[in-house]
């Protein structure tokens, strides 16, 4: 048995809850298999975003397909 | 006046702030003279949750007694 | 184009949204061309308030003018 | 040149050796041209296995094709 | 469900891989529901011991009853 | 041979050395085959305390009986 | 909206710059909205190049499309 | 003799160089008696500008007058 | 509440504690409601002083007025 | 007593357990008085090896002569 | 104008200034145009000890000549 | 095949690059079989030089002869 890691970028104009959850969803929408996930990093992006864009960094462990 | 850490990880399957006060609520129910709580990690697990599961590493310090 | 960081710490009887959102307000009442914050680290003081109080550690980058 | 690194969880329920050495099998099975392997963490799981599952975390070097 | 996380160190005067099983074995003959332990450090004993003695630190966690 | 490692915060409002031997006194006070100590952590209390409270952050390994 | 991050390392024997623009330059030509890089690492291989290879390990950030 | 620590992010669109000269030029131009500065990270912000932007987030320690 | 972190380097020519003294001491003849202080790193600089310079960089927090 | 404390990457074809031992065997035949080692890196070498080398990267204490 | 850092644990039975002192002192013995001293961890060595051994790991630069 | 790591800082009034080089330069005219450096830090001293010195940390990894 052999994971993989792959890191995302969730955005949410909510919370932090919904931008690991936006990672998490385009994880699970995308790949087979999604065991885990380990949030690296919260972020807030304010200029270029009309609200607070709520930013979570996430790394999120797959197990590969023989 | 020396205090102590312990490390616990509370569990919910709504959010991280319920997850965090998860720990600390149990710190609290066994432990007198809890201070503070410093949030050491958060992640999710999914494969083997019905739900998913957030999790909130959480290191707990507490004045011990004389 | 030179921007400037600065480390300030929210708190909320709430949630650590909220603890985030505090410090970001407080940066933005007082500063011009705030661009951007990252979620240092996340606590929660419980001896010396009423309440739990979630605190968030954000540091905010703001753009300086010429 | 250009090297591109992923990151794999091998799994063994001998050792850590052979942890390491089953997510290097795999990236050499489906990769060209890998050069060198960085063990990140190592870890046991218990509960979930029926024995001790050595799990390593390996972040894999490939050279990238022109 | 909270879990709680304690820190031992293993020695074995053979291997890495026993000096991690020697701290596991100990958690588990003390604590119930043991679920998962991660690697924190790898260092070897050499003057006051008669031979090379292999230590490996790792964090326990385990799953704290209701 | 197992150790156990714990953390504990010592204070003193004379010296940064004082708070460490406060946590040291503590974890010897109460355990057994204490073998080394390591400071994390220094830091100040001010706003709560009359004077400045030097604290020192320790993290105690003693050997475990068998 | 969600990030995507990759690793990858370039190489010149120029500079460290030369060897950043390396790997975005790679990413960009197979990658549709790369949106920033963050440089992990900087070294440099002596033994097994002819010359001073510069190497510059860079974490790429591309828009997902939906 | 106290220092002061602040940390600000030039930018460029020529090198990391110029970018970390840019940080340290606006310093200079309104801090007396700068001593260092350290290179805490380097960047590219790529989607929000023209032109590949270098960024080199710097921190600048200068002389408290007494 | 908001609190604000500043960095400091005090120095003293007799001890680690009399350098973090002297840059507690600066925060305070300068700012209302210092809280706390975290020693960051400490040094000694011995080729520029007459004699070892002890220093001691420390993090302030301050409560914001409102 | 002082100390003094060296990097070493001892490498093998067989596993992580030997190349920690060659770089304490290689420091212990030219250094008296080694007290203890520890592991900073584990890693593989693939590409510019026939097989596989597991290289251990290991710092090494031992005490200085009066 | 190139310098060189090496690695010094110095130790005291009286205080972690001297332990740091103590491991100053010997590289200023040895070496011509010591710098500037780091300290990288403060720890206190009790079991093979009669006293408790205060003791820091210190880090020192010197200038190398031409 | 053993390895063993030195720490240089090499300096230049030009440019990180130089820095960089500059300690490799000396590393490789004192030194047999340098395969690779890391760079550690990049910093610049002002206050004690006439114009801005480019420092550049590099660890320098060379193999030890049988």
């Amino acid at each position: 048995m052999v994971f993989k890691k792959i890191t995302l970028i969730g955005t949410s104009t909510e919370s932090f809850d919904a931008a690991a959850d936006d990672a998490i969803d385009r994880a699970e929408s995308t790949l087979q298999n999604v065991h885990w996930a380990e949030v690296d990093e919260l972020g807030v992006e304010i200029a270029s975003a009309d609200d607070r864009e709520y930013q979570a960094e996430v790394t999120v462990a797959f197990e590969l397909e023989d």
